[in-house]
């Protein structure tokens, strides 16, 4: 099992966006919807093994499942109907409730200190994707991490601190989007679950 | 210099589409836009030593210069308009031209026999991304290699042929979309820039 949080600062906590305008009127929308890309799709499928989850504006989250996930398609706008109509759901339901919005696609009231305690709860490790952290491919890496990240803002001083003591891994020397970070963390997990030793340069 | 071929079976070659279909009325338009997307951009700013080549149904060839490109935002919309820019820009010159159509951005008919032998004269090596090739991170690159790949559709017999005799690498163990290929290209590459020399896992 993977699995990847998104902290998302400026996306809306409502449906009522145009598909047209991600980016903008959306509230860059579209760094979501590439990560949801890069989280799940193979070139022919979807990755079963992997939940994304997106904390929205610390008030809402939106919880994708891969063993339940359908209709994810690669293109940023099919994926943003997806996310406005799991919106849309929220807004239907009690408050208290988890609501499934599409096969594999879940959204509830809370923020990232209620993720946060359900994952710490269910023993599963957080590692921040952090530039500054140890380099990926030779980082220790626990089974069944967490990867938590950032949208195109940084965490802010509150998010650090729910997130202390994890350690911090780096994809790269370079700084990358969010979604570039995923699919760089699937590749060697991938890579690593093939019985790669390294090796060559 | 890193270079990136994207063969393009269906995408179109006129610009008269919607930006709101791209994957169903533009040919599968979104799988270059993404491919665009991963060989430009990083979290804060663009790769200017990188050029991209879009193969259009091998009648039409896109070129965009990172050391010039402008106006490369990460959403495929945005992408989308500047692609059936230049596709109209193709139209409206002689077919002998070679027509800049937007900051970075031109556009000539061609095909893939053309840009092979443009890169060859070049002394540009050519490298087919492929997942039954060497492993990327063990193999030897040459300096300022040309990877080539293609959309979502397999290369053509025809295709083959042209690209007969350069070698293949696999960027991983499982078989990914191309513009994922791209990031992970661009990832080993940085790192072997970095002076990485392998270890870890």
């Amino acid at each position: 099992m993977r699995s990847f949080v998104v902290v998302a600062h400026t996306a809306p906590l409502q449906g009522g966006f145009s598909l047209d305008d991600l980016p903008g009127g959306a509230g860059r929308l579209d760094v979501l919807c590439r990560c949801a890309t890069e989280a799940f799709l193979l070139s022919h499928g979807i990755r079963k093994d992997v939940t994304l989850h997106f904390v929205i504006r610390d008030q809402l989250i939106l919880d994708l499942d891969g063993s339940h996930l359908r209709h994810l398609n690669p293109d940023e706008r099919s994926t943003g109907a997806l996310v406005r109509n799991a919106l849309d759901a929220a807004h239907r339901q009690p408050r208290e409730a988890k609501v499934v919005a599409s096969p594999g696609i879940s959204v509830r009231w809370g923020g990232l200190r209620d993720l946060v305690e359900d994952f710490r709860a269910a023993g599963r490790p957080l590692i921040l994707l952090d530039e500054r952290g140890e380099p990926l491919r030779s980082a220790e890496l626990p089974p069944a991490p967490v990867f938590v990240l950032s949208d195109h803002k940084d965490f802010t001083p509150d998010e650090e601190k729910i997130l202390d003591g994890a350690p911090r891994v780096s994809v790269g020397p370079r700084v990358l989007h969010g979604h570039q970070c995923i699919t760089l963390v699937h590749n060697e997990l991938d890579w690593r679950e093939a019985g790669w030793k390294g090796g060559g340069n």
